[in-house]
């Protein structure tokens, strides 16, 4: 069973039996956690770059936040092992490693922590744990209470796996000068120049107790001996050996006896995390181990997570929707864009798109954001690949490989920032670019706009080199020839955007000239891409074309269709088409998929994305980035009805079947849910569990200009509500340019026309105008039914 | 319990509990194995580069072959579960995942292959693994025999898990048509090059049966569920799902059920290993998978190994270092040379090294060796970090860090080579280089000792720049100023060599200003270096000595006194104290460590050694490769007892306590035992389980040249036995330039001088001379009681 509090502050998943794949999300200035319901962590600091405290138990590579994260016996986590010392009976909480079938089991996903609360054996173990705002360390609260009805004498035993921390150097020993194990390792360099580099990381992990053990261990083999994790030899034992690893794999071990009288209970409190050496590991106990301690962070993290209030709050007849929308959502949007996804290099498509979202939550994020990713733009007019967020940060992974489509999300992405705040004077901001010049933010987007014009092929369609956004397609055009018809249709829409900031500028002539080199992309596209029932993905090297009827596999992709009705390129018959093969085609329970039928095999004319699992990832997955901007474009047409079913599929619901296909808490969006749902229906609808994607901004977009139609415009606000055709009424306060709207919509049987009446008087056309900050406006909006 | 075999070519641990680390390694042309007692295994092939077809559970980094390999509960490795079906009781074989308490257990590595026999239950479960000599498949035989004296009803099912493959693409299934399970996979690659580098790998695993299973799965997550590995849910279940892996986990399960009769036995077969394709695996099933097939490649894989003879048998009072000697050394040797580790850029050092050791097996290997590396010889004369032995082949890892001290290996593994074969035609060679310029052996190599005198400093000291052999210390000389103790003595003794073997070319001024160059050398360590106890080990580009008696850590270091004996730095006085000083502080019961005391913290003049763990790898450990320099300088100046005293120690010993302390199997000698043995006692004498270590080549050679002194030279044999006092005689048959020498060795009591007698005839001197290739001598040798 799956329910939001009272409050919404929380989710709370009951079950006897846990749950493979539920996990929260919990993250700060300096770091992120991934807590899954049974026990299992991923945890990763900046030091500048990600870096773990608590390891694999073998030499983990180094790599991206990876999508479906594999759980195996020995991946970190946060356990406590519980033994009755006179029966001999062990089990764990949460779940893992003994794995034994609990009374009840409670997993609860809050804004600023993750709780548990398991009862086994007539025993009730309460876990808790919350980050501080600024500093990397964990802070664990395990609460053990005696619900049995008689004495009990209880060992309880964290044990916190620390890992194969490096090859070159690791050890771990019980200091009782610092109150818990604290381990050793060198993160292993052999230039001479690394060395420097390394120096000052934070090589330690430290587990420290506020109540003094009875005794601990320090060497994961110890502790597990022969009975393995799921029955240490060390719980085993009537007290653990007091160990230590000497360059053996260190865990984190304590161990608490104590004769509990019916329905007792202790609390205990913990702190784990990386340090650079003793005095760190001294201070952060000082500031935290203590029961102020906890709760001073804890009020701290608390007004740092409020910050993630969105321009909305409803209430409407979707409560799953309201509890999302007005809770988790703009929380994973600020997550987003205040960390960037705790990376130095973001790529410039998600830096830009991120910081959109920051629009609607702290939009002086946002253009601090858009002037440092000018100041990165080369000299072209092209944007680099990644934004550079740190001195010393470097290109890495994907961010290697030059894509295409960067300059795109200039104009799309500062749409909704000029929308939000009518900021037009930062146009005229001066940016210093890498290149050397100074030129102001429209100049420079301006610049951006013609590199996209250049960059085409002599049939006027947009090359696509080694790849554009969302589909790893890296061999269609790496000779010099192929093309994009996304990026052809997506340039159109960027060029069509800009125009009409350019005319806004009294550019009429700048504006002619984009809108010029939109028509010729349109032509383009509809004279070589338009398939007869929706437009082709590309053209390769070879002159192939693809994403077409013929295909096999990759017959119809989404992007092509979603931008081309953005940019105007499809008329209303192609429209009519494109979105019928997309629902016979693409639809799946769980939203749509990015294209269909997934690849199975390679083609090595499209590259890359042929070689992804079929229904992963890019590989007709239902990818939501793709999905969320087939929506955008639904409800651009005012296709209301499909934009909000669409919509709907991509918020994880509370109901038990969905939650339990997808494996994941209706607390964030991933990045994709498993597609090729026609090919193979086992796994489809399965949630990457991945919590980094663009599409959250796109969301919240669709929710502000599209369902409740509140869209900020130069001179005001736009009132033109999309809601769905059985929704009677809807509640929505909006905030916007410092004033507050309390807008009541609702059906009127009869109604033929939308009235809006703005503090009792009926407004004129569909904007509010002269805003002034700091008012509270009623609004009522009635619809015809 | 651990003994040889009778025929000496096994060696059996007897055990009721299962060892923790003791292993045996398997290779064939193309691959490599290490399997552990306990089931777990490691496994790499070539593709060009080594890679894996079973993985660990998570994303593993790509490294070098670690030492001290940690095991947990889901590293990959080769199981067989056994369940008693009316019971319900299971087990596995040989031990892990369930850790039954076994009956019996006798793990087993023969020179072909590794076995375990394992009773419990009233079950006897063998299991055998073997290569083939040029394909990367395993072959394995399962038997299971009812030994219980009663009917009894088993599901029989091996478990191959493969692990998480790779992040792209990772899927596995039942293929009926082939007989097995099939994983498959794609290399992930982000740029466009480097998939044409990939697009041949084998990523496929297969694991393929001869009989028909019942009933199989192909999901990891699926064949553990909530029991886990030591009590999987599909094992629990009457009969396996038959599931498939889509984008999940892959393993191979099958499972037989089958009533045993009263002593009633069924073999299985079946292979394991990577494949490119459908084809392809069906040509290895084709090949291999039948008893007839087992059975050849059995046989020639026996003729292949059986190419791993050295020049002596030996029958001596050491029965363990008969055993040892006669069969394992020189198989660890064949394995360096004739695969070269399995590497494609082995470092130039261990090349030759390597290849020096062959000159024992099959001297035109070291021959085309030496060609080989001299043609990428740089202009200056250097040699290169690392020796590359393919089209394509980069250098990786500390290859990427140069080191200074590579030149100084040819005339000293010359030498071997040279004394065994006599053919200083080789030095006549033409060798065209990289360096586009065509010179004999004898003009580089000369060129490479007057590239070693031109790297000095004012003070006529070897600089050492960013390291020289074995001791990462990778800082002590990264400005340009800091010199190398060690390189300054074996520089000298390179000079030595190959001053003589210029002599012997009638090239009497070039062998006199070597003789020179070795002379200053020697001159400025004793100006220098001479700390009145010993030699310290350097200078820092800051000036500061190290390796003195003022250090608390690396006060004194093992290679600088070794070498310093060899080059003639040290007068008798000197070397009186060396020993002194080096039984005090060096010797341990598991042989003499590197240096002592190991360096518990950073010294950031030194550099990377000091970050090592303190007993680990070149930090402190006994690190045998340097360990046998010393051994081999002791025979030099005839320290014959001292010299077998510390030989024995390297050996893995079968005597208990000795085994169970190193935790390895007397089948090769590591690259390094712990050490640091003053400051952490507890893991001191811990085997690495690295079995790649030039140490061995160098083993050999004191066994050849000083244990049973008999070293080759231009004209013929010389008979110069080391033995140890205790040792009243001992046989060694020696094969030398095509003929066989039977030689008795036996101390005879009031004897004064050493006799040699050849076949009857008083020998004048102690060099056999006008050797008959063919011909059979028989030696008879007293010696001094």
């Amino acid at each position: 069973m799956l329910n939001p509090s009272a409050d919404g502050e929380r989710f709370e998943l009951h079950s006897a039996v846990a749950m493979p794949r539920a996990a929260g999300f919990l993250w700060n200035r300096r770091m992120m956690m991934q807590m899954n319901c049974r026990g299992y962590a991923v945890a990763q600091f900046m030091q500048p770059e990600p870096a773990k405290y608590a390891h694999a138990p073998n030499l983990e590579a180094k790599t991206f936040m990876q999508p479906e994260q594999p759980y195996y016996a020995h991946h970190p986590g946060r356990f406590f092992y519980i033994k009755d010392e006179d029966s001999g009976e062990v089990f764990s909480a949460p779940y893992e490693p003994v794995r034994a079938t609990p009374e009840s089991f409670t997993f609860s996903a809050g804004k600023g922590d993750i709780a548990w609360r398991v009862v086994c054996a007539g025993i009730e173990v309460g876990m808790t744990v919350s980050l501080p705002v600024n500093d990397v360390v964990e802070l664990w609260t395990l609460t053990v209470r005696n619900v049995s009805g008689r004495a009990r004498k209880l060992s309880i035993y964290p044990y916190f796996p620390i890992g194969y921390m490096s090859w070159m150097n690791q050890s771990a020993e019980y200091r009782a000068d610092l109150g818990g194990v604290v381990a050793s390792s060198v993160a292993p360099y052999q230039k001479v120049a690394d060395y420097f580099k390394q120096k000052d990381f934070k090589d330690k992990t430290f587990f420290l107790h506020e109540r003094a053990p009875d005794a601990w261990e320090a060497k994961q083999e110890t502790f597990e001996g022969e009975g393995g994790l799921h029955h240490p030899s060390g719980v085993q034992q009537e007290t653990l050996d007091g160990g230590d690893a000497r360059y053996e794999t260190p865990a984190a071990v304590l161990q608490y006896r104590h004769g509990f009288a019916p329905d007792e209970s202790q609390q205990y409190r913990f702190i784990f995390g990386p340090a650079f050496d003793d005095a760190e590991i001294r201070a952060l106990r000082e500031k935290y181990l203590s029961e102020a301690g906890f709760a001073d962070a804890q009020r701290e993290y608390a007004d740092y997570v409020s910050q993630a209030r969105g321009c909305i709050q409803i209430d409407t007849p979707d409560a799953a929707l309201d509890n999302f929308v007005n809770h988790w959502l703009p929380r994973q949007m600020f997550y987003h864009a205040d960390v960037n996804r705790l990376s130095t290099d973001p790529q410039t498509r998600n830096y830009l798109q991120d910081n959109m979202g920051m629009s609607y939550i702290r939009p002086a994020v946002t253009r601090g954001a858009f002037l440092h990713a000018l100041s990165q733009q080369e000299e072209s007019g092209a944007m680099p690949d990644g934004i550079l967020l740190i001195e010393g940060a470097e290109l890495k992974y994907i961010n290697q490989i030059p894509h295409t489509d960067h300059c795109v999300w200039l104009p799309v992405c500062l749409q909704a920032y000029l929308d939000e705040t009518g900021d037009y004077a930062l146009l005229d901001e001066p940016v210093t670019g890498v290149d050397g010049r100074t030129l102001s933010v429209f100049e420079r987007i301006s610049a951006a706009m013609r590199w996209l014009l250049d960059v085409r092929d002599e049939r006027g369609l947009s090359l696509i080199a080694q790849g554009d956004w969302c589909d790893p397609m890296n061999m269609v055009g790496y000779k010099g020839k192929g093309v994009s018809g996304w990026l052809s249709v997506a340039t159109s829409y960027a060029l069509k955007l800009w125009a009409a900031v350019c005319d806004m500028r009294q550019q009429p002539e700048l504006a002619q000239s984009f809108r010029e080199g939109a028509q010729q992309l349109n032509d383009a596209v509809n004279g070589q891409l338009w398939d007869g029932e929706w437009f082709a993905r590309g053209i390769t090297d070879d002159g192939v074309i693809f994403g077409t009827a013929k295909d096999a596999e990759g017959r119809i992709f989404l992007n092509p269709q979603s931008w081309a009705i953005l940019a105007g390129t499809a008329d209303e018959a192609q429209r009519g088409k494109m979105l019928h093969a997309i629902e016979q085609q693409l639809e799946t329970p769980y939203g749509v998929m990015m294209f269909a039928p997934a690849y199975t095999a390679m083609r090595d004319d499209v590259g890359r994305v042929t070689q992804k699992y079929p229904g992963s990832a890019e590989n007709g997955a239902v990818y939501n980035h793709a999905a969320i901007f087939y929506i955008y474009s639904l409800y651009d047409i005012t296709e209301s009805e499909r934009a909000y079913r669409l919509l709907r599929q991509m918020i994880p619901g509370p109901d038990g079947d969905d939650y339990l296909r997808r494996g994941q808490l209706p607390v964030f969006i991933p990045n994709y849910y498993r597609g090729a749902y026609y090919q193979f229906p086992r796994t489809a609808g399965r949630s990457s569990q991945l919590f980094n994607t663009g599409t959250v901004s796109w969301v919240y977009r669709c929710l502000v200009e599209g369902l409740f139609g509140l869209q900020g415009q130069a001179d005001g606000l736009r009132i033109a509500p999309q809601l769905p055709a059985d929704w009677p009424s809807a509640q929505v306060v909006r905030t916007f340019r410092g004033a507050e709207f309390v807008i009541g919509m609702a059906r009127e049987a009869g109604r033929k026309e939308t009235s809006i009446v703005v503090d009792g008087k009926p407004l004129d056309g569909a904007v509010i105008r002269a805003i002034e900050a700091g008012r509270r406006y009623q609004v009522s909006v009635l619809l015809p039914a």
